[in-house]
């Protein structure tokens, strides 16, 4: 039996046409695109065909805008640590949400480690950021306000038109981690108002290892990586061009599908929510019920835990997460669960089934089954269950 | 005509075998190793059988002492940045030489930002640094010595065992930049003694955007990217899989035929340089006799312009280089150049030709010809060589 893939949020199968792209990309075997002869000059062109596809699927005001990186991991660290580094002279005030990405998180205690103070607001029970927590945050010494868009976790999205008003206003620079969101639905940076914004290629069926980051002209922050003068001396080091060939595909595709692709995720999301409803008691939908991203559900399932789920599922060749990959091995119950208000026993029993193109509804029936028959058995034998049941 | 490369310092094609596993990772559609399902199992296994092949190739005592990065300029900057940080409370000095990369170059300029202190040393005429000269330069602030392995635009190859040996008597880590080395010729980390070791896939025939960094058990510099677990928590993001893939079986090939390798480039260098003697006037080898490079000729032509040379051999689709492509579009005179005691302009007429497994001696005779031709063509139209031959 084929495995369902319902982890979409850790790794997106490549389009074929993207497959494509990189096959004949690796026929092709193009130079390096710093080279000042033929073979340079060809693969700075596939290169900055690439660049712009990609940039045109935020809203660039140019393509020299966006700098391609290795991950959205790596953007959102050349983000934080640049704009820290090059305003440490203004300031080394930074503001957080309780919410994000490991990525932020670590980038700011690596910062916090060189003096630098963070504050970090909290969210209300849908994961929501309140604007006027930011404006009430902000110091004289405030030099980066970096909020993520669509949470990886819950999905919630947060108000980012609002913030960047703030900001704008305060001149503060804005970066916003947007990893789970570009290409799962619309992105705007020139909407968004934000100076800087970190996505990842796989998020829209592009290779993995493959990041952008947008940086508004003349926004400044030091590079991470030093070295030749690729990306206009942004970010040195010979490019991955055969992934950054998926990446532009990718994107180009997501920018042309964006629309049919919201509302397919949409429909598998109301499914999949209305199933777990319906068949299984006890349960909790995390996340915000509107502003939210539409490829993906969190679900807390009482009394259980998830990581057995998981198990029981992947026996039968369904694919699901606990919680955002690059947190799998950390046995602590989500920070963003607790966040919102979630009871350890209920963090722990928490799914997020995460979707895309490929997804049909009869996976998601198919999981439901599944999840329905491994929550029975594995209610059977908790004893937290029985003890609250009795009660 | 079909286009003959003398540039693979700048980009070696892929391997047939290389194409061909990056194809089928393609095809096949990899997930996250991160992932705690079967598709994540499956990638993990995959991912550390290429972390077997490339650690084999530079023989680390364990495949975990090998992080995989996107370039050797990543890996560059990982090792230089992240153990001055590391070892800041121990001392903020560190010892380089004049001749070294623009990523190790830049990491240094950009610590010395931080108020760390750097002494570089210099070389002899042969791009050699004298290990006395370190060891007079190390003080007891100094926390690391960085010297490359071999020399990106004139080949020489550095005395990297004696220089461990003053830097484990004095308990001082020590980084090899071994980019342009790995892959050419054998490099064993073990016998060298060094630390850690930056390289890059695309030196031997993998994809470009893949670099590996050899972290001897027990040394711990701050990663540079700050996030998920991934890489045993030395370098966070998601991987570049299919470039991994690459890298492992272009390196599993390099050390398999590492022998016949080196001596396919030796012959041919022999050839290029007899050829180049013997068939022009005023020229200068640059570069260690002995100690260099198997694949790398440098060559000062006397009187005319390196680039006038590039652009009309580029006609002919021959393309070599003035120098390191990671320092085109810098119009000054390579800074190895004129370490070494080239004067300015003879700095300037230099060529960097280097091959690879595909190279053939007729590839080296088509070169000569045609060099011969353009510099004789270039001569008649230089006042400078008319006023040096009239004299």
């Amino acid at each position: 039996m084929n495995t369902i893939n319902l982890d979409y949020i850790s790794a997106n199968p490549l389009l074929p046409e993207v497959q494509e792209a990189m096959i004949e990309a690796i026929k092709k075997n193009h130079g390096n695109p710093s080279s000042p002869h033929q073979l340079g000059e060809q693969a700075t062109e596939v290169l900055e065909q690439a660049r712009e596809k990609a940039a045109r699927l935020i809203n660039c005001a140019s393509p020299q805008e966006l700098v391609f990186t290795s991950s959205g991991t790596e953007s959102i660290n050349h983000a934080i640590k640049g704009i820290a580094l090059a305003k440490a002279g203004k300031g080394k005030h930074i503001i957080t949400s309780n919410i994000e990405h490991n990525a932020v998180l670590k980038s700011l205690r690596r910062l916090m480690k060189m003096d630098y103070r963070v504050t970090s607001v909290s969210v209300n029970e849908y994961g929501l950021v309140n604007p006027d927590d930011i404006a009430k945050a902000v110091t004289d010494e405030t030099i980066l306000v970096t909020i993520m868009h669509g949470n990886n976790e819950i999905g919630t999205i947060q108000p980012i038109k609002e913030i960047a008003r703030i900001t704008r206003e305060k001149d503060i620079l804005f970066h916003s981690d947007a990893v789970a969101s570009v290409g799962v639905m619309p992105i705007d940076v020139q909407y968004l108002g934000v100076d800087l914004l970190s996505f990842s290629s796989n998020q829209f069926n592009g290779p993995s290892g493959v990041g952008g980051l947008y940086i508004r002209r003349g926004v400044s922050p030091l590079p991470l990586i030093d070295g030749g003068a690729q990306e206009d001396g942004r970010r040195a080091g010979t490019e991955n061009l055969i992934g950054i060939i998926g990446m532009g595909v990718a994107a180009d595709i997501a920018f042309r599908e964006m629309e049919c692709r919201v509302e397919h995720a949409r429909k598998l999301k109301d499914r999949l929510i209305r199933g777990l409803k319906e068949s299984i008691e006890d349960i909790i939908i995390n996340g915000h019920p509107e502003f939210s991203l539409p490829n993906l559900v969190s679900v807390s399932i009482r009394y259980i835990e998830g990581e057995s789920i998981v198990l029981m599922l992947d026996e039968k060749n369904i694919a699901v997460s606990t919680r955002s990959a690059c947190a799998s091995g950390a046995l602590r119950a989500s920070h963003v669960l607790l966040s919102i208000g979630r009871e350890y026993a209920d963090a722990q029993g928490t799914l997020v089934i995460s979707f895309g193109r490929d997804t049909k509804e009869s996976d998601i029936d198919r999981f439901l089954d599944a999840l329905r028959e491994a929550v029975e058995f594995l209610r059977n034998m908790s004893p937290l269950y029985k003890k609250a049941k009795a009660e």
